[in-house]
Order: C-alpha cells, then structure tokens, then sequence
C-alpha cells in the first residue's frame, strides 16, 4: 500500500485550511460495507442527511448533495439558475472568489467584478452602489464568498442582503461557505441567500467528495426558467427522489455515512460551541502572529477569518520555502498563498476536528520553522497563544 | 451511528451490478488520514494512480478522473467534444443508454436513436446504415453502451468501431463502459475509442464517487473545438494539473487511496484472470437461471454479460415483491428492473470482488427466494450450477 | 502489509468452528485509537462490558475478563479454586477436554478422566457413579465442557448439576462454554455452574485474545482457601478492580471496545432469537450430510451441536488433502480432524456471525470439494438445506 | 456505540508513558478480517512476527509470545525457569519493580529486594555484593527493570550482567523492558540476558494485549529442571509449535496483524533513529521542566528515561488534580503518580508513535495546565523545548 506519509513516526498535522483533519468516527464511519442505493436502508440513510444537514446551514429548504468537490457547487448554483449571457456580479476577494468568477465566464455569462486587494472583506456598500446602477436589472446575481480560503478574510452576508434588499434589486444571492459551513456562524434563511454553495472537506469534517447547494424558493423559482444547459447538476431530478431519501443517479454511499456521523458531532458538541471554538483559536492564532512581529493579510479586524489565517513572509523571505522546510522537518502541511499570493503568504488551517493542543502544535511548528529557516521574528507566539488559551490573557482587540 | 444492516446476524449480500462489493482492503485504504492535495505525498498518489488506470482501459492516452458519479462521466464525455446542436447517434440498449440520451438532450444535442428492444447488443450494421446516409458528416459522434446494465446484454465495441470505419466517417466513438470496466474485456486503444466512460463502485471495486474519461488524441483534438459550455468537467485544466499528479481542484483523496488499492488488487489478479472470472461466474449462474426454467432477458447468446444476469419473472409474479422478499428473508440486494422492465426482471450481479461460494450463497438467495415466493421455477439452479463450478459440466453453450 | 488471503478476489469463508468471521461492526469499534486505561472513560467502558456480559452467561454474579486465549480462562478456573495434589474429576467428551485435562495434570492436579469416545456427550449417570463412590468428597471439581469443539457433541449441563447435587457431593461444577457462549443456550445460575470458562473468537464473534470466568459465590469462597501459585489469574484483585470498571493489569483496551460493540449486537438480535439461528443452521447443515450420504461424528440426536457439524471422511480419503482442495480452490477455511480424529473427520463451523445464505456457500463448498476431490457422496446437499432454510422442508428428525 | 472521548472536538493527546498512541497504519492492519489460526496464511505471518520481532529484542534466541498483558510475561519468566521457594534478587527502582516482586512471592518464591529510593537506577554494585555473599548459589534470578515506568529511570543493563559475571554467579538475568523496547536501546544478546520480558503497548505502538518472553539457551535450560506449575506460559510447547509458524492454543490473531504491521515502521524508521528520536524528545521535555522550576523525580543525570518524564508536584499542590484539569480542559491523559508516589508526581509518555509537534502540544498541555492550575511555576518550558527541537540551542547537560 501507498505510504501515506513520508515521516517515520508521529501523526502528521494537516494544518492547511482545508481538507481538514478527519475524526476517526468519520473515516471509520465511511470504511463500512457499501450498500445498495435503492434499497430501504439507504432511504432512511438519506432522509437522514438531507435532513440534518440543513442545520447546519440553518434553513428550512432543501439541501441538495452531490457526488463533486465544491468547485461542482460553484457550478451548480450558476446553471440551475441563469441564461447564457446573463450578468452577474462577483466580488474578488481573493483566489477563489476570481477562480468563481473564471468559471462563471467559462459557462458563458457576463460578470461584473468588483475589484478587490485580497486584504479586505467584500463591501455591501459598492454592492449597493453597483446595484443602484442596474435600473434595468440586468444583474441576475450577485455572487460573494463568505469566508475567504485564500485569505483569511470573511465578509458580511446580511450586509450584502441588506445591500440588495435596500436597492430593492431582485438579483438572487450566491454565497459560498465552502471554508465557513460548520466553523463559522452561517445563517442561510436568516440571512435570505438563495444558493449556498459548500463542500464536505472543511468544517464538516469529511475527506473532499461531496458539494452542497442550499436552495430558497426564489432559487428554485428561478431554476424553471434558466436555460444554460445542465443535467448532472439540475437540482429538480435531485430534489423529487430526495424526497424519498434517494438519488437521481448513484451517490457517494459511503460518504454520507461519514456525513451522517460528522453530522451527530456536530450537533453533540452543539453549533453555538463549534462556532465559539473556532473563534478562540483563531484569536489564539493572531496573537501568535503578533506575536512572532508578522503581518496579517487581513487588514480588517472585524473580518479576520474563524476558521484560517493567513501571514504574510517578511520581505525577501520565500512562503514555499518555509513550509517545504516545516513540512520536511516537522510533519506538517501549511496552505499556500494562491493566485497572486504564490510564495508571499502561508495560511494556517485551524478548522474543522480541532483542539487546543493541536493548535499549540501546529503553531509551534509555525514558530520553530521560522526559526530553523532563519526568518526574522520574534519568539513568543506560542507562549502568547498559550497564555490566551490557558485564560490568563485576555484577547488582543483582534 | 446509523446500522445500515437491518438484518441481525451475518453479512449482508450484495448483488446488484453495482455497487459491487468494496473488499476490506480498499475500504481500509480509503479509512487513512486524508492529506494535503498540494504537497508532494499527494503527488505521488496521483501519478501512480493517473498511470495505473490506464492498464485497465487497455490505453496509452490519458484518463481523467473526476469526483462524481458515472452519471457525470457521461456529461463530461459530450460537454467536452461537442458544441450546441451536435447530433450524436446513440443506441437504444436498455436503460441506461437512455438515460444518456436524455442527458444529451438536456445538453442541446440532437440525438439520432437507434431503436433497440432492451434484449439485444448493439446492432454494428444498423450503425453502418445510419452513417452511410450521413454522407455530410453530420454525426459528430457515436455513443454506445458496452455491457447495459439494466439488461445484461454486452456489445462488440470492435464491430461499432468497423462499423464507422468501412463508413468512412469522422464521427466520435464513445462507449459507457461502467458495469464492465474491470469485469469485461474492454481496449481503447485497440478499439479506437474516442471517449470511454468509466466509474469507481462496479468492477473497479470501489465505493461510488469517482468517474472516468479514456480520451484519444482526435477527441483532445475535439475539445479544442467544442463549444458547450464547460468548466467542472473541462479535461484540459485536468490534463495540465495531471502531468504532476495533482488536480485543478479538490480531488476525491480518500477515494484515490481505495483506486491506488483496487488497482493493485486487480494487477495481482492479472487482468486476463479477473475477465476469465467473471466469464465462468456468469456461465454459472445462466446454468443455474436455465435449470429453474425461468428465461435470460438477454437473448443473443454471443451477447450474455458477464458482469450480470437479467431474469425475467414468470407471468403474473412481481419481481419488486420477490425482491422485496429475499432482501427481508435472506438478506440480499438483488437489481431491479429499470424503466420499462420495471417489476418485470430482477438482475443479478456477479462482478467485482466475487468468488465461487458467493455466487453459490448468491444463487441460493434466489432460489429460495422462488420457492418462499411461490414462483413457479424447478429446483436445482444452485445445483446445476454448482456442477459448473466443480468442473463436473462443462458450460451449457453460452 | 502482509496479504493474508492468498485468493485474488472474493471474501474468504472463514468455516472453523471459531474464530469466527467478526462483523464489520466490531472490527471497526477495535479500530479505535486506544485510551487511558486508567482514566475516567475506560472506567466507563470497564462497567458496561464487566456488566453486560454477564446477560450473556445468563448469570448475576461477577465475569472476570482477562487478557488471554480461552487456555488461559481453563487454567484461571483451577489455580484460583484448587491446591497442589487436589483430585478433579473430567470427562473425556474430545479433543479439548483432553487438553484440559493435560493442562490440569501439568498444575499439579490429580484428574479422574471418565473415559469417551468422541462421539457422545457427558454421561451424567456415570458422574453420579463416580462421586457416588467419593464418599471422602476428595473430589475437589467436576469439569466438563459444554460444547466440545472438535467433535460437535453438547452436554446437558443441568444434568450434570442434577448428578452432582443427586449425590449431595460438594465438588465445584465447572464448565467450558468456549464455543457454546452466545452460540447456544447457556444459564450459569440456573444450572448452578460454579466456573465457566469462555473465550471471545466464537459466539462473542470477537477476534482471540480476551477470556472469561463467570464466578459464583461457592468459587468465590473456594478462592480463599485454594493454593495452587497464581497471580496473573487471580480473580481478587480483579475483582476489586472491576468494581469501578478498572483492571489490576492493562486490559486489552481495544478488545474490549469491540467486547462492548458484539454485546450491542447480541441485546439487538436477542439471545433466544440467536440461539434459534444457530439451531436452525445446525439443522440445515445436518440435513446436507444427511443428503450426501457422509456420517456425522456426533451419534447422539439430542447432543448435535448447534455451532458446528463434524463429519466423518469415508474410508479412504484423507480430510487434510479434502480441506486443502477446499481451501486452495474454493477459499474456504474448515476445521480440521483434531486429537485422534486427526485427518479423519473435517468439521464445519456455522456459528457467530452468519446468516442462511452464507451457509448455503459454505455448503457449496463441502459440496463442491467432494465432487472435485473424488470422494463418494451424493450429490443433493446444498438442496436438502435449501428446501429446509426456504420453509418447504420440515428438519429431519435430528 | 461508546463514545471514548468525551470531548468534543480534536484528537485526544495519550501521554500516559503507555498504552501510546496507535498509528493509524496499525489500527488498520488489526482491523481486518481474522483468520484460520491453523491455516496456511496464518503460518507466513506467524513466521514472519516471530522472526522479526527478533531484531527489536536485538537478539538472535527465540522470542515467545503471549496472549496477554506485559503482567503475564513477568510471570511467565519466573514459573518457566524456577521452582517453588527459590530465591530471586530483585531491585526496588519504583512501583513496577515492587509488583514484579509482589507477583513472585505469590508464586511461591523467596525474594531478596534490594531497597530504592524510586529515583535512580539499579546499583550493580550492591547487586555485585550481594552476589559475592551467595556463594552457596542460593539465588537463582536477578530481575530488574530496564525502564522504570513509574519513576522514568532507566537503569544499566550491562552493569547489572556485568555485576553478575563479576561475581562468577550462575543466576539468570532477567529484565522487563515493558516500556522501553522499541523506544530506548536494548540489547538481549549482547547483554547477556537470560529472559526479557516485554508487551505490545508502549514502543511497539500496538494496542495491549500481546506480552513477549525473549529467550537464552541458559533460560531454556533452566525451563527442563523448573518445578512451578506452568501449562499457559509453558515456553516448550510455544516453542515447538512456533518453529512453523503456529501456536499452540489460539494466538490473538489481529493483533498479531498489528505487530506485522509496527515491525514493518520500526523497520522503516531504523531502530537507531527510533532511539535517538525518544532521546531527543526527552532531552525537550526535561528542558521543558527545567525551565518551568519543577523537580524531576530521576536524579541520576545518566538515568533519564527516554520514554517518559516523572515531574514532582510543587509542595501543597496533588498530581492528581492537575491531571483531571489538563484531562477536562485539554483532552490530554498524563501519567499518574503509582503506589507511594500517588498524587505526587505526574508522568509524561513521550514514547511510540511521536513526533515534534506533538511533543509541543503535550508540553503545551502541561505548561498551560499548571497555568490554570495555580501550580506555581514558570512559563517558557515549551518555549525552551521548542528552541531545542529547531536546533537552536544545545540541550542542557541532562
């Protein structure tokens, strides 16, 4: 068998903001005997998830699941829903927002993209602005992402509902939480998205393999009258057999066992907690940075991401480097700056199945690569993160 | 954790044409920790399993895997090669090269269909004929099902290839081989296929979640031309991430370990092992279905699947009921009857990780199954059958 | 990793009368990290396994459960009951009981051995005669075993209870349930059993390495004055121990998550429901080597095991050369001729975890390898249990 | 089933200096189906375990394994090579050296112990001394613990041989390398050690439930003249059986998968590197306590145990309170003090399947314990331990 990991001995921290690590309920959960998917045990199993996944996203309309990566929910939701041609509107808040918006052009709309600097959140307010513009209402969507992967940035969701809402613009709204669902508080009814995009590798604690779309009605309204050609992703074969817990074509069998079981720890652990967890180690994570006299990317405080943060490598200093050399020398895997990020920042993954010696870890491997890679900083961010967690410190102001 | 077996004791058997039966070795290779798709352990999976694929599509060229179901392998195999408009011949096998005519449909193709009785392989000469009217090239491709797995009749993939080429036409040839990838005998490159399509849960061993596309240099060529919209499936971000072993988005990696052991399985095997296999299973149990007086679906003997067995139920006698019954009584998940066989045959699945005494135990589920049921059938399938396998009898003619 | 089934496909039949094929289930509760068995969640685990097991030996007093194979609970039940030179009187019903009876010989004790033949059960008349004549009550013990692994023979235990109380004896009634417990019925309190000894690889469809003691308050009492050295199986400190889930020595911690997962199983099947499966099955296999024309060992009718079938080789042919053909042809493990016995009977196993339809492969195999082998038997076996298994056939007699 | 960790989210951190940490790899290989412990299959890995296992003893004799805990290889020696009321020197280095002891006279041996303080390591002189005043050869065995579990001394086996021989005194060696093997330098042959004992939970990174005896010619001598009762851990029949791979009572087949599997990583790693690694980490935890003003409990700078780190609890303040904190709020297990050092001093397992990172978590885990604690200390033990692993500063003298 393939050897997995080339370190001769320890469990290898898998630090990158996603896949995450996954807790061995899950991949034992997933190692069961698959089973025939038309048959009644795999209907109640599919009630099951279709069910207790919109908790997680905090709605009452359906979830659709389907056997893809995240990037097929970034589809879905464009061709459920649009013409070709049509106009959206997307905001570049990093790497992935831009890859969305690659995609989108690719499937043959028009987008118009906010410029952004990857430092900073998207702004309700040019949304506003932008929509006010389209008196004719050519915008047919406005596509955001509410927690930034490349960058560590999270933006508002009801402040872009609120955009659209006060503009009386009746674009449908597309959030992706594909590094935000299960870490950070995502309120999909609430918040009057109509396509949620997310993915299972996360903060839903699964290996990749498995992509979302949670709907709203005014989604599926429009899912009738969109004429960009789909079949693999067209929501309404999927939502009549889901019904009766099945699938139009063969799921992921044993990936949903691992969601029905990340699914139970969830809800054992309780969403609120999940939520605080996150935002505790986050704020762990930050005093490290300041810490060590590193430079956030995030230049937002009220916007640094819960569930990842990414650092910027001192001038003259090489992000692919450093972690070649934390990854060789102490076992562990940091993300890479992506897109025009390459070799500028490393991104801490501190999501999903976590805890507070894990973090210490894996920022301690943050600290002594530095160290060992001779990259200028100050020692202490280990310390400063274990003052806060042990509850001596309180938290910087962000 | 959910019990997935409502039956208290043993285990469960399943046979359906799919999904197979996941041996214990890939589902323990799929239950390892997951990994950074990015880092250099990732990257070594990748290309050995990218390179080990290939030898079970008899191919050279490149296969490209996607995290999805069968279902969008087939969508990926026409979004990429084809523009709005196109017409595609297809034929009319069973069930499932239907539903890949509907899907060509939902895609805006225009779908030339060779009408079929669900009974019979693919008619190469009625091929011929079509594309000898289509003397302005028309047919931008030819899509036919390998083994059909709603009926268990396998076609001569060689012959729609003569077919084409005595027609001098450019049309692609595209051929589903999901149920008999692993199972059948099946060559790429011999064959001069365009676009094979593939999945993980029949005879690659796996559970669902991976799907494949065997390409050849003239539908690379295609893709250049093609004008569906695409990005999910587009094989050209594929092929680029490939050549390092790496995807341009997350792939499936838990999966990919169980694909990095089937193969392994399948090579220890010895391919022409595994075909010769599944052959003599499939003799044996068309010996038993001859010995209980019950008829095949299928009615070309040259065509008999070896990867499964379609029955058709006696007049008057439901197969769901029957089915229903061996499931709750014996503890096995036999196929339905798909579309318009619905009730009307039940289909067992012999292909995969299989050996003589399942498919003694399997045999005996059904057998049983008649007599609880009050089916009329005479005794002595698993007999007769047994016969075969001891070596006793030689095989009945096909 | 070593490939421990040589067979290039299919799941292998695992037919020796223990150890047993373990279920999905438990394998993969074992397959758990392990903890601190000195910490609070152990001692929770401690309780519920030290507790539910005792439903299992339908008894009320303690279970001691050590790290060992069933030898060693043998060996547990005279070092903390007997002193150097004490008599014990067993009987010699097979294989195993000579073993124990070796075992009790090497400890220093004197052993009384009523003689058997291998075929019939404990003769409880001849117990009565015995201890009739001890009128010095220098018998210290009576051991007998329930369920005598290598012959296929049950005994009556309440009738040996009955002899010994008939001749108002005080010995110790001590009993070995290795391949009875949770296989067939077995009441430690109601039979006024003083020891049983049990293992995990059978009925309790663990994998070897845990054994057990079910105590009652005459032992317990016996354990103070007994003298034979021990400390490894002392029950007292044990005992003391368990009391608040704890054990005075490591545990075998991840056994016993699958002791706790095989308990669940057991409480959701239902033993009365258990132990009429493998009634059922018994019967069934019977019933083929009746049809074949093969001899079972076991001569008594009321005495056939419910947990495994032992049959006689016809004069001639080797049962070695028999289970090699049937191993190396068909991957089916059957038990071997042990003792005496040795190439001349070959014995099927049919209990743990098992259902109607992998006895009808496992049958198939005898069945086949007879025929492959060149032994004489009638063909008809595998229908035989069939008709009974389906319902059309009442059990033959016995 | 039984949640085994209450805590919500992340891994569970297991320093208790055994049970350790299983990896994955291992956990995987145990969780496959058992075999027929008399078959074919069975025998290729018997062989292989047997074999291998030789290297990590560093010995070329025989090395028996049992079906057990580390408990039972203690006795195991003693009932193989002595008879009652011989004598046997043995050497008080902590809690486990007084069990050893314990278990002995209940056996029925005289036992010589030689008074410790449970802070430094065997005295090979007063061994020598004693030695030199039984010129009679009363003494039969000298048994002494090469790592003390309870205190973290590791003594010097080689002296103690040495001591012995000096003294011309035909006395067996024995030595329990219980949590030392596999994790610090050990040496059977060139050592001159009679019989060692060992278990599978601590640096052969298997869950409990295997314990070893490695043998000498002298010890297996000595084995024909040995008057103690022994049946179970009778070595004789152990080893005619294991000269083919078998045993002869039901060996604990998945484990012994598991034992396959650890010798194989061992292998990978380099017993040399293995060493040097649990040396390098224990020089990071004694930084670590160097720098937070705590006590070692060893006081013998050469003497340090490689596997794990006994800390003395501050005046005022119990051990035992400070290991529930960090169990509750750091989902960490630590070591607890044993027999006269309860609630006195707490123990680090740095040992089996480890690595850097995890090393900084568990320091972490202790250090922001004794924070939330009160336990007066002061900060910057990880701080040191972390400036070590990355190289930048020298160990401390010990």
């Amino acid at each position: 068998m393939l050897t997995l990991n080339s370190h001769p001995s320890g469990r290898h921290f898998l630090q990158i903001p996603g896949p995450t690590n996954v807790p061995d309920r899950v991949l034992r959960a997933i190692d069961q005997p698959t089973i025939d998917h038309r048959g009644p045990e795999f209907g109640a199993l599919g009630l099951a998830v279709l069910e207790g996944v919109k908790q997680v996203f905090q709605t009452q309309s359906p979830v659709v699941i389907f056997p893809s990566s995240g990037t097929g929910a970034w589809e879905a939701a464009l061709v459920n829903t649009l013409s070709p041609g049509d106009r959206v509107l997307m905001v570049e808040t990093g790497h992935f927002a831009s890859l969305w918006r690659k995609l989108a052009g690719r499937l043959g709309l028009e987008v118009d993209f906010l410029e952004g600097d990857w430092r900073h959140p998207v702004d309700a307010a040019a949304i506003a602005a932008r929509l006010a513009e389209d008196t004719a209402h050519g915008i047919k969507a406005v596509c955001v992402v509410h927690n930034e992967t490349s960058t560590g940035v999270t933006s508002d969701i009801a402040a872009v509902r609120a955009a659209i809402d006060g503009a009386a613009h009746p674009a449908l709204l597309m959030v992706d939480t594909i590094s935000s669902l299960g870490s950070i508080d995502y309120r999909h009814d609430e918040w009057g998205v109509d396509v949620t995009v997310a993915g299972s590798q996360k903060g839903l604690m699964l290996p990749p393999g498995l992509a979302f779309n949670a709907l709203s009605a005014r989604a599926l309204a429009a899912a009738d009258d969109a004429r960009l050609p789909r079949s693999y992703w067209d929501w309404r074969e999927m939502l009549a057999a889901n019904a009766r817990g099945y699938f139009p074509y063969t799921p992921s069998t044993n990936l949903l066992y691992g969601l029905h079981e990340a699914l139970a720890m969830l809800r054992e652990e309780g969403l609120p907690q999940v939520y605080a967890r996150h935002s505790r180690h986050a704020q762990a994570a930050r005093l490290a940075v300041a810490a060590w006299g590193l430079e956030l990317l995030s230049l937002d405080p009220t916007a640094h991401s819960a569930a990842l943060t990414a650092v910027i490598m001192p001038q003259g200093h090489g992000a692919d480097a450093f972690r070649k050399l934390v990854l060789e020398r102490f076992d562990m895997s940091l993300g890479q700056g992506l897109g025009k990020l390459a070799d500028r920042v490393f991104r801490i993954g501190h999501l999903g199945h976590f805890n507070d010696l894990t973090l210490c870890g894996t920022l301690a491997g943050v600290e002594m690569g530095l160290a060992a890679a001779g990259v200028p900083h100050r020692p202490g961010g280990v310390q400063a993160a274990m003052e806060f967690l042990a509850g001596e410190r309180a938290s910087a102001p962000a």
